[in-house]
């Protein structure tokens, strides 16, 4: 079958490998009806050094189910499912406090273990727990904003969660790449008032304030957390979305959050220490997050996708197939594509 | 009046200063009737460099208004009043969340500028926000305890509520000085199933045995982390409570807690950066803590103190006058004393 691998950086091609096949009596196959590239695959896009290691890349899809192993229960051959990045048991304690991502059993897609999502087909473990069986046929209207669930939508909404946003609270997004625009959609829809986007691309800008952000900040730096001051009575927001992951974001967070505020992360961390210990301290600012549990939020997010309340699925501005994948790559990189979804 | 004054490390010495009074329409002028020294002060007397100024020392009392300013309007003369650590309006937005330790014209006890309550008398800036008038004469029996509600057991509660201690849930207690004491104290009252008390203090670990810990580990770095995780599972606690403000602490803090888990710091941090950004990510730990809004959390915890539920007021196993009060440091900073309480 096709697959997408990573040799090294600016090297992905997608080369036939072995058929994904049971091997587990829990595992499913799916069959890869929508995958999509990941603002977290750009890290290694752009900085893996060549080991003669080869990396299966893509971790979010809807996939078709085409076999499942002896021990599946309640995921059915025919299912169109909803892959989240990281597959989970379902069953143990921190699957049933809502914390997928700490499974005692879990892991994550996109390896030499489970395979990549990008390519046509996949193997997944625990698939009971993992999989989340919709209610729609497999080329549905709604398959972009679906397709989110397995991953950005759902990392935005973490962010939210984690940030404390609520109603009439003031949230600041930083980031307007498609997790940082679904951070945006998930922030309005628990109620902020404001809603700041910390970004510079035009296009994404203009996305990020049909989903309801309110103000724009494009500078850097203090002057970036000068000018959301300013925006914000001087005091700053009380919920801070995190969506890069790198030093400089986590600096402007902690400049930019207010006393009594929260710092929720998603980006994926590039950095080994959180800065400003003492003022976050004397400010009692708060700070969590990480690989957000997508597949406990899809029972709250998938209602408003379905009723079209929500739009996720607008940050997917390019398609192509398996043998597009590479230029996919590319234009994600160079930014002309904000996300690239990927119809194998 | 009498005032204790800090000249530098080992230093400390009871002098005659200038009578305290009334300066703002909005103060009151309280004659202290309990104060008492914290462990946050023997950072000072510790450190404190020899530059030929003194600093008044002392930010927790009870004591009886003598005289208030022609705006003061719910604070009368002759009431006993709890005087918390940070003076607030109560009115500003962070007063009305409840986060009286931001206050925009609020300010924290124990400097040149309002004083220190080791002293015969002290200046109450806002006093209708930052007073809180007790329903007991000056001399009741629950003096201790009602005294710790101005700092100690506000600050242990503040611990645990960051920490997200809740029924059913396993907490740690990082430091068995008075304030891990009353966090041993808050999490038993909040719920937690499992308190492990980590400290390594005879007197006080049998203190915070009565207070409801459940285990104890007086090892410290690695050992300690390990002891943690046997004693959980594996998994470590939901909720840490951080009590001490070392770099050491926040290492044991991050190597303890369970995935999902919160870090409630009120330990006056002694570091500069958050350490283990990246597991603290993966792992989706959350950090947040402060300075004790306990203005806030008088109304909640006072009953529990009237009712006899709650005697945080044990903590106290020494007192002094005024003159004891640099023998009082001494015993403190040399672990002899607890806490000592200071009478007047």
């Amino acid at each position: 079958m096709q697959a997408t691998i990573l040799y090294q950086a600016g090297e992905v091609r997608v080369e036939n490998i072995p058929d994904a096949s049971i091997k587990q009596p829990t595992d499913a196959l799916i069959r890869v009806t929508r995958a999509c590239i990941c603002g977290s695959d750009l890290w290694p896009y752009k900085l893996k050094q060549a080991d003669g290691q080869g990396q299966n890349m893509g971790h979010e899809a809807i996939g078709v189910v085409e076999a499942i192993g002896k021990d599946v229960r309640t995921i059915k051959v025919g299912d169109v499912v909803i892959m989240p990045f990281a597959y989970s048991d379902g069953s143990c304690d921190f699957c049933h406090e809502g914390l997928h991502t700490a499974c005692v059993h879990g892991g994550f897609f996109g390896n030499a273990e489970v395979g990549g999502a990008q390519a046509e087909a996949l193997r997944i473990p625990w698939a009971d727990g993992t999989l989340f069986p919709l209610p729609v046929g497999e080329d549905d209207a709604l398959m972009p904003s679906l397709l989110t669930l397995s991953d950005v939508m759902g990392t935005g909404h973490h962010a939210a969660v984690v940030a404390r946003v609520g109603k009439g609270k003031k949230a600041a997004v930083i980031g307007d790449g498609a997790v940082g625009l679904c951070a945006v959609i998930a922030a309005k829809r628990l109620g902020a008032e404001q809603i700041i986007l910390m970004g510079r691309h035009p296009d994404r800008i203009a996305l990020a304030k049909q989903f309801g952000a309110t103000d724009v900040v494009s500078e850097r730096g203090e002057a970036a957390i000068a000018r959301v001051r300013a925006l914000t009575g001087g005091f700053g927001v009380h919920s801070v979305l995190e969506c890069v992951g790198t030093e400089q974001a986590m600096a402007t967070s902690m400049g930019i959050a207010r006393a009594g505020g929260a710092v929720g992360r998603v980006g994926v961390p590039h950095y080994d220490v959180v800065p400003q210990a003492q003022p976050m301290f004397y400010r009692n600012v708060l700070v969590g997050g990480g690989p957000a549990p997508v597949r406990a939020y899809i029972d709250e997010l998938l209602p408003d996708v379905l009723e079209g309340r929500i739009e996720p699925g607008r940050v997917f501005d390019r398609t192509v197939d398996l043998g597009g994948v590479p230029d996919g790559y590319r234009a994600m990189d160079a930014r002309e594509a904000i996300k690239v979804m990927v119809q194998p």
